[in-house]
C-alpha cells in the first residue's frame, strides 16, 4: 500500500479534503447561556449552511464547506467565528467544549419553523432532552469530516489488481480506516484533548470520582478529556457495530435499533461516523454509492484557538488519516472492546503514565504512542510530506505531558477560575474578530469588495463559490438562486450598455444633461490645434482638464482658480497620454462626494480627505502619523479599508510649502495637512456623511443613476455647501463598479452594511 | 454687416445647417411609373423621418436630417438613395425632376392609413389631384433646408446696439434673407436648373411653346428649368405675401386664404418657404419662437448625382446664404414682382443671353451675374472661406451656357432619348448603390458592424444619433422607445454579468460544463513551475494554448499533432505575455464554425478559410491574387468587409513550403493556400455555412448563449465534420461582441441582414 500511495502523491498533491463542524454556547458578559434567539440574520436553521443551531437555541453550530488545504478549514472556521462574534455586541462565544456555569432550567431547546423538518428536529431534540438531560447536550466540540478526493483513490484502485467494484473498493478504504481509527483514537485524545476540568455545576453529569481543586473546579487530576470519558455524552450500552462490510454494519446497527437501545444510526455516539452522499437517506444512499466521507468526532475545542482547532492539528490529521489508510491491521479479535477500554483511560487518565491494552498485551502510553509517531514520521519521510515539525510537535505533548492542552487548562482554569478564565479569553476573540470585521481570514488576495461581500453572504446562509479568484469572480447561491457577481458590484442587474454609458464620460454628460442634472460645462478636445482654437474661451477660468475614459484618477488636472495657456497646454498634454480625447470642463466649486447608490437607494455617502494629522501640542507630526497608522484599518497595498500615511519626498516638499517638516509640533486640534489630494490610496481619510447631506442632492444621486439605468453604481456630485439643500452643484462622473469597502469602513463616521445591500439588490433576503 | 460675421465666423467655424429633401419617382426596368406599393420595409410614411412618399404611391421622398457640413447632408442623401435603390431588386429610380413616361391613369395617390393624420394626407392629395392634375404633381425636386446656428445668430444679435428681442432679432435676420433669395434666385435657377427638356407625355402641362426635337422630346431650346418656368408647379394666380415682418406675413397670407386662391398657407407655390419649429401649428409656433429655417424649393434634381444634388452646388448654397445675409438692400418697390419676371425668364429662356430687370433697369444676365459673383468672391476672400474654387466652377457656367447641367443634359437626351438616358443612368446608380451595400457613405470612420446597424435603422424610420463617434456608441429611437447601443452589439439586451462571463475564458467553460454542453479539457497554468509539474500529461497530445483573457486572437499557439515539451514551453510564454493566466486545453479535432446568435436564433453561421487563390490553368498566383483582389468587397484596413490579400514575405514563405512561388501557374480548380491562419485581416475567405450545419449544432450554440444569459452572442464551434449530426464537438469560446459584417457580407455564401436582426433583439419592429 505504502508503495502504491508513494507512487499516487507525487502525482496529486492535494489528495484529502477536510471540513470542520464546530459547536458553541453564547452567553452574556457574565458568562450566563443566552436566553435571547438564535439572531435572526443567520436565517433559517434548518437552511443555513454555514451557521446554525446544534441541541439548544444558545448554542451555535458553525460548519466549514470541505476544503483541500487544512489551511483552508482552519481559515474558514475562523471566519465563521468572526461573523457570530460580531452580531451580537453584548453576547460571548464559550470557548470550551465543556459548558459554561449553567442551570438545567435555563436551557432552551432550539426552535423551528413549522415545516415538516423544523417540527421532527424540535422533538428530536426533546427526545434527547428527556433520554440524556439538558446539560450533557450543551457539551460542545469540533466534528472533523474527511475523504481521500475521488481522484486519488481511483488512483488506488487502478493500481489493484483484483478487482471488484470502484465502489466496493472505496468502502474497503473508509472502512479499514474507521477501524484504525477506532484501534488509535486514544492517540488523538491525548494529542488534542483539552476538557481535564468541570465546573460544580455539571459535576452531577459525570459518573466518576472528582474533588474539588477550586472554587466550583473539579478534575481527577489526570483528566485529558472528560468529554471523551465518563462525563461527556456516550451511548447508555456499549456499541460496536460491524465494520467489516457495509452491509454487515448496516446489518448490525439494525440490531441495535430492533433491541431498543438506539432509536437510528444518528444516536450511535462512537467517535467516527461514516457518512453517505445523502445524509436524510442514510442506508438507501450507503448502498448505493457508498461512503462519502468519515467523521471523526472525539475532538475537543481548543480554547487557545478562536476557531477550536489549531492548524498543527488538522495537519496532524491529515498525516494521521494517510497513517491509518496504510497501516496493516492485527487479527486480533476483541480489538473493538481493547479499543474503547484505551479510550477510556486516556480519557479520564491520561495524563498519567497509564498501561493501555495492543492486541491483548499491556503496553504503556508513552512507549506505544511513540511507536506510532515514528512509523507516521517514516511515512513523512518516504512519501516527503513535510510534516516533521507537525510530527515533533506531538512528541513534545507525549514525552512531556505539560505540553498539553489538558494541562495548560487545568493551569489556566486554576489560576484564574472557572468562568473569569473562559470569558477572558473569549473577549479576546472577539476583539480580535471586531479586527477582522472588514477582511475574511484567508481570502486577503480578494479584493476587500468582494471579501466583505462574501462576509454577508455566509452569514447569511448564501452558498458562495469562487470561479476565478483573479477575477474576483463568484457565485451565490441561495432562496434556489444563482447569481454570478464580479468584484462586488458586476452583476447581473445591470446592463451592458448601463456600464459603457457610464465608461464614457461624454456619453454619461450627454444622458445626464438630458434628464435635466447639472453637469460641469465642457468641450471635447483631440488636438493641440483645437485647443487652441479654443484656449480664449478658457484661459484664467476654473477648470478640469482630464481624459475622456479613466476611472484611476491619472491625468487629471484642476485648476480652481483658472490658469495660463501654457499650463492648459501642459495639462492638457497629460491627460491626453491616456485618452485621444481630453475633456475641459468649467470646475464646480465646493466640495466632492461619492454617492453609492444601490438599487435606487442610497447606501452610504463619502467624502475623502488628503492625509493629514490633528496636533495635541506634544507629538511631532512624524509621531503622529505613526499614531495614526496604528489604526487596524490602515494598511499597505490595499488589504485594509484605509492605507497608512507615508511620510515621503512629496510630504516633504508639501510641508514645505507651509514652512513646516516632520519634527514640527502641531498645536493642539491644529490640522496638518500632509498632501493634496485626498485618495484614500495617498493615505487619506474617508468619511461617512451618509446621514448629513440633504435630500435633495440623495434624489439627484439616485436619478443619475437611474438616467443611466444603473443599480451599481458610484456617482461623484461637487456640492458647494452641502449644508445647503439649496447650494450648487455637478455631477462629475458616474462609476459602475464603485468600491464598497470605503462606505463599509471609514476612517470616521458610522460603517455601513454595504455588502446586505448588494444582496438585497441580487434579491437575496 | 460683413464685419460683424467676420469677427463671429473666426470663432464659430460650423455656423450653418442644412438638410436636403429629394422627391424622386419609381420605375420599373422599362422606365414604366411603378404600380407596387411603397416597400414596406420604410413602414409608416408618417412616421419614417428619412424615406416617406410625396404624392404619389410611387414618388418616394428622402429627407436627410439637418447637418453643420454640406458634405455630410450631401452624403446622407446618397445613403437614403443606396437604402432605397437597394429595396426593390426589378426597380430604378427616376433621376430627373421632370416625371418618366407617364399616363394619367399611371398615377396611383400615396395610400395612407386610417389614422386621423392618415386620412387627411390622403384626402389633401385627391384635392391636388383634382385642382392641378396627376402629373404635374409628379414633377420631383429637391427642397434645400437652411438656418444659421443660433449661436451665430446670438452673436449677431449680441453686437447689436439698437436692441428688440432676440426672437425679432432672428426673425429680421431670416426675413432679409428671404428677401434676398427672391431677388437673386433667377441666378440659383441658372446655376442648377435641370429641366430643359419635356416628353411630348406631359406637353399638354406646359404654357409655353415648345418644339419635337428627336423622338417625343420637346424644348424650346432655350429652357434651364422647365420646373420653374411654365411647364412646372405654381399657383394659379401669382402671389407676392409680405415679408416685411413675420406678424405682416401672416396677415398678406391670411388676404389670399380668405380670397379663396389658397388652401393653406402650404399652398403658396413660392421658392422659399419659412419654417417654425412646430410645422402641425404653423401660426402659433411663428409668432411664439419665430424662424426656425428657411426652405429652398426651386432647385432641380440633378441627373449627373445619384443623391441629386452636387457637392459643389450645397458648398455654393451656404456662401450664397451668406451674400443673402450680408447683402443691403435696395428700397426699390416693385422688387417681388420684378423677381418674379427674372425668375420665369430665366427658368424658361436662360440658355439665352437674356435681359434681366435689376431695380427697374435692364441689365444682361451675366453681366448681373458675374457682378453677384464677384460680391460673394469678395466675400469668401475677407472672411477667408476658401470657396474660390466653387465660385469659379460658376463662373464657368455664366460665362459658357455649355457649362450648365441644362445643356448638358440637352445633349444627352438628345443623343439617347429620353427614357434610354434616364434608365442608364438609374441603372448606374443602382449599380453603385449595390457596391456600397456594406456601408455608410460618409460614416466609413465608424465599424462596419455600427453602419450596417444604422443604414438599417435608416431604413425603418428608426432615428439614429452619434453620441461618440470613436467609440462607435449610438441611440436609436422610434416607436417610442430609445436605446443606447455601442459598436452595434453592445446593448442595454445583455446584462453586465453575462458579458464578464464570456470575457473570462474559465468561467465561461465552468458555465458550460454545468450545463452539459461540451467543452475542451484543460488546465490553467499561472508558472513555469506549475507548467513544469503538469508537463507530462501534456506532451504529444493535441492541445491549444492560449492567454486566458484575449479576443483578438493574439498569443495563440495550437499543436494539432502534439509537440515536445520545448516547445509547449515556448508556446506558454508567448500566451503569458497576453495574461497572468495561460489555458492548456484539449485540441478538438474538425473546424471552426462562428455562429452569431441573437436573441436566442442563429443569424448566421460562418466558416473562415485561409487567403487562397483557386486556379484556372491559365493565371500565375500574382494574378488570381490581383483578380480576386478586385472584389469591391475586399479593401484595407476594415473598411470593407473582406481585407485584400498582401502578397508579402509570410505568403512568399508559406509557399515555398510547397514548393511554389508567386509565379506558379495553379491547375484549373486547384486551390492554393497563401497562409496558415484563417483571419479575415489577412485575407482569409468568409464563407456562410448558415442553411447547412444541422438543427442538433445551431441549438446547442443557442443553449451555450442562453448558459450565459447572452442576447448578443459569437459562439465559436470547432465541429469534427459538419455534415454528420453525430458528429464530436466542442465549444471553444463565446464572444461577447461578435463582427456582425462578417454575416452580413461574407465572400461566399447568402447575405444575412444581421441589423434587422439587432432592431428586433433591441425591440424594434
Amino acid at each position: 500500500m505504502l508503495n502504491k500511495v508513494k507512487n499516487l502523491i507525487k502525482k496529486e498533491m492535494l489528495i484529502h479534503s477536510c471540513g470542520i463542524e464546530r459547536e458553541m454556547l453564547r452567553v452574556d458578559g457574565k458568562g450566563r447561556l443566552s436566553q435571547k434567539d438564535h439572531p435572526p440574520v443567520f436565517g433559517n436553521k434548518l437552511k443555513n449552511p454555514y451557521i446554525t443551531t446544534d441541541f439548544a437555541e444558545s448554542q451555535i453550530e458553525l460548519v466549514t464547506p470541505a476544503f483541500k488545504k487544512a489551511e483552508e478549514a482552519y481559515n474558514f472556521a475562523n471566519i465563521l467565528y468572526d461573523i457570530v462574534a460580531m452580531e451580537d455586541e453584548e453576547e460571548l462565544l464559550w470557548p470550551q467544549s465543556m459548558p459554561n456555569i449553567i442551570k438545567e432550567e435555563e436551557i432552551r431547546i432550539a426552535e423551528y419553523d413549522k415545516s415538516e423538518d423544523g417540527i421532527e428536529a424540535r422533538e428530536y431534540r426533546e427526545e434527547l432532552m428527556e433520554r440524556y438531560g439538558g446539560k450533557k447536550q450543551l457539551i460542545s466540540g469540533i466534528h472533523y469530516n474527511c475523504s481521500f478526493e475521488d481522484k486519488f483513490i481511483e488512483g488506488l484502485y487502478n493500481l489493484e489488481e483484483d478487482k471488484t467494484s470502484f465502489k466496493d473498493f472505496k468502502n474497503k478504504i473508509y472502512l479499514k480506516m474507521i477501524r484504525n481509527y477506532l484501534r488509535y483514537r486514544w492517540l488523538v485524545i491525548y494529542l488534542l484533548g483539552a476538557t481535564p476540568i468541570i465546573h460544580e455545576s455539571y459535576k452531577d453529569e459525570c459518573k466518576i470520582e472528582l474533588k474539588e481543586i477550586g472554587e466550583g473546579i473539579y478534575t481527577n487530576g489526570k483528566a485529558i478529556s472528560f468529554r471523551n470519558g465518563h462525563c461527556g455524552y456516550r451511548n447508555k450500552i456499549d456499541i460496536f457495530p460491524d465494520y467489516t462490510s457495509i452491509e454487515n454494519y448496516l446489518k448490525s446497527v439494525r440490531k441495535f435499533i430492533d433491541g431498543g437501545y438506539i432509536r437510528d444510526h444518528k444516536e450511535i455516539y462512537n467517535p467516527v461516523r461514516l457518512k453517505p452522499i445523502d445524509k436524510a437517506n442514510f442506508e438507501k444512499s450507503l448502498l448505493k454509492d457508498g461512503i462519502k466521507y468519515l467523521e471523526y468526532r472525539g475532538i475537543d475545542i481548543n480554547p487557545f484557538e478562536k476557531g477550536g482547532i489549531s492548524l498543527i492539528d488538522l495537519y496532524f490529521l491529515q498525516i494521521f488519516n494517510i497513517y491509518l489508510l496504510i497501516k496493516d491491521e492485527s487479527d486480533y479479535e476483541n480489538w473493538q472492546i481493547e479499543a474503547l477500554k484505551n479510550h477510556d483511560k486516556i480519557s479520564d487518565f491520561g495524563l498519567e503514565e497509564v498501561i493501555l491494552l495492543k492486541d491483548g498485551k499491556e503496553i504503556p502510553k508513552t512507549q506505544w504512542a511513540l511507536e506510532i509517531l515514528e512509523e507516521i514520521n517514516q511515512l513523512n519521510i518516504e512519501l516527503s510530506l513535510g510534516m516533521k515539525d507537525v510530527l515533533d510537535k506531538m512528541k513534545d505533548r507525549i514525552v512531556d505531558y505539560k505540553n498539553t492542552y489538558a494541562y495548560k487548562i487545568v493551569q489556566l482554569i486554576k489560576k484564574e477560575g472557572y468562568n473569569n478564565s473562559h470569558l477572558k479569553i473569549a473577549k479576546k476573540y472577539k476583539e480580535e474578530s471586531y479586527n477582522n470585521r472588514y477582511k475574511l481570514e484567508g481570502y486577503e488576495d480578494l479584493e476587500l469588495s468582494t471579501q466583505i461581500l462574501i462576509k454577508e453572504a455566509i452569514k447569511r446562509g448564501i452558498e458562495f463559490n469562487i470561479i476565478d479568484r483573479g477575477d474576483n469572480f463568484i457565485t451565490l447561491e441561495g432562496d434556489g438562486k444563482l447569481e454570478y457577481v464580479k468584484q462586488a458590484t458586476k452583476t447581473s442587474k445591470d446592463n451592458y450598455i448601463s456600464v459603457l454609458m457610464m465608461e464614457n464620460k461624454t456619453v454619461t454628460k450627454r444622458v445626464l444633461e438630458k434628464h435635466n442634472i447639472r453637469v460641469p460645462k465642457g468641450i471635447e478636445v483631440n488636438s493641440l490645434e483645437e485647443l487652441k482654437v479654443n484656449l480664449e474661451d478658457i484661459i484664467n477660468k476654473p477648470i478640469v482638464i482630464k481624459p475622456k475614459s479613466t476611472n484611476f484618477g491619472l491625468g487629471i488636472n484642476i485648476f480652481k482658480d483658472g490658469a495660463q495657456g501654457k499650463d492648459i497646454i501642459n495639462a492638457w498634454e497629460m491627460a491626453a497620454k491616456h485618452d485621444n480625447t481630453v475633456l475641459i470642463e468649467e470646475f464646480i466649486k465646493g466640495k466632492e462626494y461619492r454617492f453609492l447608490v444601490i438599487d435606487n437607494k442610497i447606501s452610504g455617502i463619502l467624502h475623502r480627505v488628503p492625509a493629514n494629522v490633528i496636533g495635541n501640542g506634544i507629538n511631532t507630526i512624524r509621531e503622529l502619523v505613526e499614531l495614526k497608522n496604528q489604526d487596524p484599518l490602515r494598511g499597505r497595498n490595499y488589504v485594509t479599508p484605509l492605507e497608512k500615511i507615508n511620510l515621503d519626498e512629496n510630504a516633504r516638499l508639501f510641508l514645505k510649502l507651509q514652512d513646516k517638516d516632520f519634527e514640527y509640533v502641531p498645536e493642539k486640534d491644529e490640522v496638518v495637512y500632509l498632501r493634496e489630494n485626498s485618495n484614500i490610496s495617498t493615505g487619506g481619510d474617508s468619511i461617512d456623511y451618509t446621514d448629513y447631506i440633504p435630500k435633495r442632492f440623495k434624489n439627484i444621486a439616485i436619478q443619475a443613476a437611474k438616467a443611466v439605468g444603473a443599480i451599481f453604481c458610484g456617482v461623484d456630485m461637487m456640492i458647494e455647501d452641502y449644508k445647503d439643500e439649496n447650494s450648487d452643484y455637478g455631477i462629475i462622473e458616474l462609476n459602475f463598479n464603485p468600491a464598497i469597502h470605503i462606505h463599509s469602513y471609514p476612517y470616521k463616521g458610522k460603517e455601513r452594511n454595504i455588502g446586505k445591500d448588494i444582496l438585497e439588490a441580487l434579491g437575496f433576503n
